[in-house]
């Protein structure tokens, strides 16, 4: 009966398929109720509607709301429709009023806020756990030696606690982004009705504090025109995808019996039936591929929305399925991660083996040389890399280095010794004296980690202050705004 | 208890879940079970496994065959695990034989070229079924004329037919684009096993004969780590998505009450309950947006292989539903415009008013002018210009500019009279005749169309016969293959 | 001499040619002087070099940077080893000790987040200036009706402010985002070295301030490794370009014959020889084109990061000229649109024209029979439904309603007549009258529209008193940077 | 003057500049002159123009051609428009004779599609040398055991040969690719003119025929419209790249310490000054980045063209510099890893340890067992997995696993033990025996690598013969065109 208004004929079965939107709606109709029983109270408050008619509608929807019994079958083109045509048959013809100043155009782009706003915020959620397991993971490896790398060459040494630190505060900027995302998503879009807005005189702000938003979406054409409020999420999930990604490389690589740094936990990788000792790292191949697939959805929803006009296109209507798989996959991916890296067990000794059988300290070498003999930078490398060069090709270990073989490299070099004696020499060349130098702000030193982990924590509380506070206002919207319903469905 | 060789422990669920590709695997559990009968009869007539096991694991296949009751949960890990724990409950332990001399690995590669091969014949039949509309279109309107566009501006008159032709032709090549691919898909990877062949002397070529390849994907590190075979299909289909775009956006535009050149049928739009006169193009919008899917999709799918070592990774498992989603977007996009199209009834006498309000055949008068009255090309276009210019402020329309205003145009820019007489002066300026006059190769003049829609006919009844070539062959194989497991299994 | 100790062997023409960043590079020169300035300072006042080193290397460094004499070509490998190579030849062995507690992985960081800086400010800047010429367009046509469209067909009638509204709206969280992303990008990552920081006891925080950064990037790994910096921006400009081309398609829509809303300034646009009144938008088809770049450039920036080890790895080189190509787009498209929008004509009639020939006003008469008649909203529907389309079709224009007509609809529809007057049906119908209407918040009645103008005007005013602090702050500490540098190297 | 006819008022600088394309023109300079030489001789030949007036052209032509001396400044739009004004300069008004039958729609699109077809013929000519590498190193290696890997875990072993051979077949189907898109790219769309052909009586063919194209394309909207014939070879190419990454990335992994099994020359790789050990592979890290780039290019491709209406539209010419980037981007990378490859020195030794530290030939006995002993195939695995796990668990390499240990797994699985000889199961586990059994087609035994060599080997003469056959025509059709131009000039 509500189609018959909308289609000339009958329903062609292709097209209706090819054009219906609820495989997606499932998952904004709860929103699409609670958005409507904040209309339904705002049009009866502001008398737009009689307030027995308010109480019906209001009836009505609370019974579908706590039912969630709509039917979603695609002779009934979307869930706006399908929301409707149940709550005629609960409440008969008074149904018809709860369109009034509205349109489906904003009712889906508050339904659509709606959703990103709690997919954003379990996220985030998501996200602070994994910033736990990391900083726990730094905390208890301080002084755990590692190879830092550069082009995938072992570099220099560092700690696992300062790598994995490096991730943290990564992490802790793609927070900061879903955070600035959340304001702008934190708007009500209602009351834009197909385009200009309505003659009645209803209250945006009203319908708007109603659901926990913070603020309107001002413009009437904009609210129903723009998607911004989807492409800035699904930005900031690909940044914190490709963040994610690198993470993920690091523990494959690290699974391979060539680095040997980590081992997955059983639960969490698949094993061949023959080769027992060998731990396919899937759930990590699979993060590092939906990290494409959010990529590719990134480029699906510019490539929708560039060009089109204002204001609503039904094209708009294909965002949502893109976002979501988003949404979702990034949710999954980062609580997989937490999953993976705190039930891992790091390989300390091939760690710490790693770095000692190559020259990793020679930079530190070199600046000593600079620091305590005056050597200009270019010309203490110059002497070192000689150094390090014989030694390799003699294979000789960093621990054998005397300093007689220092000052041959100098004689070549700058024509003269260099005198260090055998105490300073193994200072350099000390894993954990070179480690424990390295005290610059963000540096691996223990002392600067244990000040970044102390920031780290600080930061984190803050986030989840924040957090907390968004889940509650939303929470707390709601509640009121069904114990209101409540009450005068009676 | 399959699984029990595969994952240490007991199956983590939320890993289960997240590693798991049975949501996509349903698409391919027909494949899977074909390609295990071809294997375990080759197996059998080489002597690898014995003929009284053959036998009992073809029984068993055809018995599933038939069902297809095969249980896709999350408990198991994918389709071939699947198919396998099913067999195993039939025949017991007799079912771990067909396993022998193969690997998932070169498993889901040959079920995804048989799943590609199938989509890329099905869209191909789509495809022919709307060149077929444009064809009747063309034919039905050489000569309706309308105005050909340059920036969106209009430009020079041509026909409908010319226009629709120019879809024809750009179709055309995305057939054959689809042709290059199955050349490409259409070969066996089986037999690859996990990644370095096998020991057990099988017979690659007559695993491929049963199935209906064209032959061997011959490395076997290749045919298990590739997925070009997707990538090639999933590139032709973006540019065909693209192609279908261009089309829609057009027919969107003369939707429009500004244009007016089209309208869809009640069938396959939406109209206002309000405006009744108002359709909306629903479809074609969210035609429109798939595109943009299409688009990302392709994305994911080269950022998800991009960079990946040899051989089989589990990222690769990701990318199959990326391109089963291109495939059905595609197949069906392609559907609905053959229906839009041919249900569409477009407006002749608004495209010719368009052309006539116009001085579209302003080039065509400056054409002659270099023809008959030896003039350069841009003398010509300064003189009809200054003309056209003068009668557009003076609100004077193309059939009552008169040899006069021309001959004070030419004074003003060559400083001498042309003196072409008034017939002459109309017949350039005529609708029909100068839409007549461009009988180049491929132009709109009524006899070029006819030519073109002839070689059209002539290149779509080869791309036929070549399509229903591949189909009768992957078919009749099928037909074989199947008798020939039921011959043997009693 | 530099390279030397790098290359083991010459250089290998091609691979120079293949692996250089220097045509990039000649953007990044002078924040590479700058930033050697800031640490050569900071080195010497921590006495990690001597006073007079520093002098000297202060004096070379502004010697080069008055000059900017670097040679850039491809036999030096990037920017920093060819400005140590000219202050070398200013300098000498000195020159070797600017290299102390620094790395090429921390100093191109550095550059490139003072180009992003610069950039961000830049686009910002040329923004507000789009957002003035909205405003002012705004401002001049409050009462300039023009139809508002969904999915491309006219759906009710708004004006022209309340429509370039829309887009200042949208624009302004584009601002937002910038800003959001200036904090993220304005931290100096210098201090990192290589990736594990130092054992000098340099000031970190001492060098951001020198270069006018709020602050620094904590972990060294992170520092070095992480461009979400300039993937972030990336990803703002791309909603930004999305944005500037739905407003561009419009332009070019309502330059089109058809439309005729617009006419783009002479000196805007191009025009045949031949048909004068013709012209082609040929700025906006590139604006839009290059919007497409900027989503490609999007896309290679993701797949580029997409999965990399930390730190730093050769490939983050090729993000650079992909981020400046977005940002020199997004300038320079912004600031064109900007004058195309100041200069462009806008016909106001032909707007007023297209409102009254449809029946756009159809709602406001349906909402009317709910406020005043007590219908439920579809129930009016279909009686204005039913009235419209008999109307079209018997080619009865809006003002020719009569009071008759539409109690005949209401009598088919819920068979009784409604009894307006025909005063009341002529203010439903009037266009002035049903615009007025439209008073909710950010819906174009004038007065609504003139409310949103003024929250505009004060959220620009904010904008730019934000953006002059951030510029200021750069310029400030360049300016005492520089003269801090001039009085030692005096 | 050109101008004065297309822009109404002077230009305006930051207009020009922004819709310039002269930055790109330099790239289809030179086919512009030859197309223009085509296109004149053929209007002479037809009696179009005057036989002296075509000499004339021609004359002019010649001379441009020669001294290629074409001001391509920011004044004039475009290479078409600049070299007509410099064909004026020499020859006065005839110059303007030119312009006639075309138009700059059907020139650019000419231009590209040659530029288009040298730049595959180029690309594949330096693939084709890569291909050469691969089967070089193939033949150098067929005996060269190393790892197999799947999830980038040890899996079984194969040989370096075998594995080149996976990248050889690969990178064959991207010459195929090429093949096919040359086919679509080599046909001439001159004749189309600004949309609707002509009236002049020209001829397509000859034209097509004298550039050395093997036909026309058809509809003459279509002609200047589409440009399928760049998202194709775009496709192709990003096929290609993501080909390349992986090879790269295995290079990238090879050379790290942690593998070990790869030195890159000297020349193509840098060196740190201070572990003259370390090699950073920056030629393939920056390839690996510039594939990310090749997807994006065909992010920005696909998107630029999405939606747009027939039949030109500026947009169009924002794609040009996107395809020649990934022309450039491929021509080199691929030209760069055959240098990388074919100087790079693999370590035999590593690759082999590698093999025999872990128990990569387990699979081997497991199919021994199902082969000689009748087991099933998942019984023989959970026998072989029991063994190596203990072997594994006590220290014990493959070469010290006795009979014994074999059978006390057995009777853990299925009750009873299997009683191999001790010769039998050193055979089983030898690591030549294991690969030497490999013998199925494509697999690693050394003879079938051997014929999968000369199969190679036999499919490159083919790619060769055919690719010069197509770089002969293109040439012998130029010197015919300029010989014939020669002799008309005299």
């Amino acid at each position: 009966m509500l189609r018959e208004g909308r289609l000339g004929k009958s329903v062609d079965a292709e097209f209706a398929r090819y054009t219906s939107s609820l495989a997606f709606d499932r998952n904004i109709l709860e929103y699409d109720i609670l958005g409507s029983m904040a209309h339904a109270l705002m049009l009866g408050r502001r008398g737009i509607i009689q307030e027995e008619e308010m109480k019906r509608i209001l009836a009505g929807l609370l019974k579908i709301y706590r039912s969630r019994s709509v039917s979603l079958d695609h002779a009934l083109e979307d869930v706006h429709v399908a929301v409707e045509a149940r709550l005629f048959e609960e409440i008969g013809e008074t149904a018809g009023k709860l369109h009034t100043a509205r349109s489906r155009n904003d009712q889906v782009a508050l339904d659509l806020r709606m959703l990103a706003r709690d997919r954003i915020n379990r996220i985030s959620r998501a996200l602070l756990a994994l910033e736990e397991v990391l900083l726990k993971i730094s905390g208890e490896n301080k002084e755990t030696p590692m190879p830092g790398y550069t082009h995938l060459q072992r570099a220099q040494p560092t700690t696992l606690a300062h790598h994995m630190l490096a991730h943290f505060w990564s992490f802790a900027r793609d927070l900061e982004r879903l955070e600035d995302a959340y304001r702008r998503v934190n708007l009500s879009p209602l009351g834009a009705c197909a385009l200009a807005g309505t003659s009645f005189p209803i209250d945006r702000t009203e319908v708007a504090r109603l659901l926990g938003f913070s603020g309107i979406v001002e413009n009437s054409q904009d609210a129903v025109a723009s998607r911004d409020f989807l492409l800035e999420p699904l930005s900031a999930l690909a940044i914190l995808a490709v963040n994610l990604s690198r993470l993920a490389e690091e523990l494959i690589l690290w699974s391979t019996a060539e680095f040997g740094f980590v081992e997955l936990s059983d639960e969490l990788s698949s094993t061949s039936s023959i080769m027992p000792q060998k731990k396919n790292p899937d759930a990590l191949e699979i993060m590092r591929a939906r990290v494409a697939r959010a990529i590719g959805n990134l480029t699906s929803a510019f490539a929708l929305v560039k060009a089109l006009p204002l204001a609503y296109n039904r094209d708009l209507q294909e965002l949502s399925p893109v976002a979501l798989d988003s949404f979702e996959i990034l949710e999954a991916s980062v609580s997989m991660l937490s999953r993976i890296l705190s039930t891992a067990e790091f390989k300390h000794e091939r760690m710490r083996a790693t770095c000692e059988g190559d020259f990793l300290t020679a930079t530190e070498l070199a600046d000593y040389l600079v620091r305590e003999k005056g050597l200009a930078f270019r010309t203490a490398h110059r002497i070192v890399g000689r150094l390090v060069a014989g030694a390799v090709k003699a294979g000789i270990s960093p621990d054998k280095i005397t300093p007689e073989m220092l000052d041959d490299a100098a004689l070549e070099v700058i024509g003269k010794p260099l005198g260090l004696s055998k105490e300073e020499l193994e200072c350099c060349l000390s894993l954990e004296k070179s480690i424990a130098g390295k005290r610059s702000t963000g540096a691996p030193s223990p002392p600067a980690v244990e000040e970044s982990i102390s920031r780290g924590e600080a930061k984190l509380a803050e986030f989840r202050a924040r957090l907390e506070d968004r889940e509650r206002k939303v929470k707390e919207a709601f509640e009121a705004l069904l114990k209101e319903v409540e009450r005068l469905a009676g």
